[in-house]
């Protein structure tokens, strides 16, 4: 029996949970929420999640929400995948502010172009919002070009959790209007990604 | 010699480290960094943190941003205060989610008050993020009060990182005109916080 389930919607950062969860080979399944029906808000959705958001991953101690806590969580019980420094304090720390920064600042700039009625209610100032995201959503990722990548991976030589998530946040680039030129070892990163079959058949999984 | 040095600025989420700071009993310096002169920003500070933001934690092993990061660094470095549910990936996960909604949402709905600018530059778009605040920022506090301090911390029976952090943004509440008798737990934890003697070393550090 199956006993990690992850909600999930395409195109959302689920897919990071996602591609780990084949990364680590887990035993799990997926289940689809239908943002366009709102089904992230049904009292169904709810009582499992509160947040109304996605991802959430079901396990059989609980539920769990946050991709940053997803993925540590995922490392942690499938040490053998490798996906994390587990043993080395000041290493994870350096993974967790990265993957921090991608939920807190990345993702959050990204944002503001598709939910901006988060933060504020006048049309003037959601349209405001969508102007500022290719420059906003540029500067996020030139700090990680410049700061990190220096190796085939985002911490260099080891393929950890970070670089799913790395990897889902860039899949909005194009429709952020980013100027893909000046990030190019992110791009680099994106296309030596998709080569992996973990990747490969996450993103399958969900378009299907 | 001290190995270990908080860059912090008064009245933000360097608080929480700092508390930390004490609550294990570090050995640790403090250096405030100077908003009023955008000291975040100089050249001597950026070379240490390229985000020009703070906290910044200076280590012997290097430098770490993020404060859900440098959390679960300074629990995993001084095991003895027990912070955090090192050897159960479940209950770690949990917390971590915690702080990752804090960093992620809360922090960032209060953002839109006084840091507008990230996401947009029509002056009436700054004016309507702030207006919003007090609702976007109670409803991450409710989340909290609902969902979490099922006991006299914010994970229930026991002290953990997420408590020095929800305090920290919990010092915010009334600049953001949050309605204050909508999360009654919350400012109960926050006076409960108040009453330990870290919290207290480290409010005084950072005003004198």
């Amino acid at each position: 029996m199956t006993t990690i389930k992850l909600h999930y919607a395409p195109h959302t950062c689920a897919l990071a949970s996602h591609i780990v969860l084949e990364e680590v080979g887990a035993d799990y399944a997926i289940n689809r929420i239908d943002f366009s029906v709102a089904q992230e808000n049904s009292p169904e959705y709810l009582a499992l999640n509160p947040k109304g958001r996605v991802p959430l991953l079901e396990t059989a101690q609980g539920n769990l929400t946050e991709t940053p806590a997803i993925l540590l969580y995922l490392a942690q019980c499938y040490p053998q995948a490798n996906l994390a420094p587990l043993d080395d304090p000041f290493a994870l720390a350096e993974l967790q502010a990265f993957n921090s920064y991608l939920c807190s600042t990345v993702h959050v700039a990204h944002a503001h172009r598709m939910r901006g009625s988060r933060w504020a209610d006048d049309p003037v100032a959601i349209t405001a919002m969508q102007d500022k995201v290719p420059q906003s959503v540029l500067a996020g990722f030139r700090h990680v070009e410049e700061n990190y990548l220096h190796g085939p991976w985002v911490m260099g030589e080891q393929y950890s959790i970070a670089d799913p998530y790395l990897f889902t946040l860039a899949q909005w680039l194009e429709a952020d209007g980013v100027a893909l030129d000046l990030i190019p070892r992110v791009i680099d990163h994106r296309a030596r990604m998709l080569q992996r079959e973990p990747v490969q058949a996450a993103i399958n999984a969900e378009l299907n």
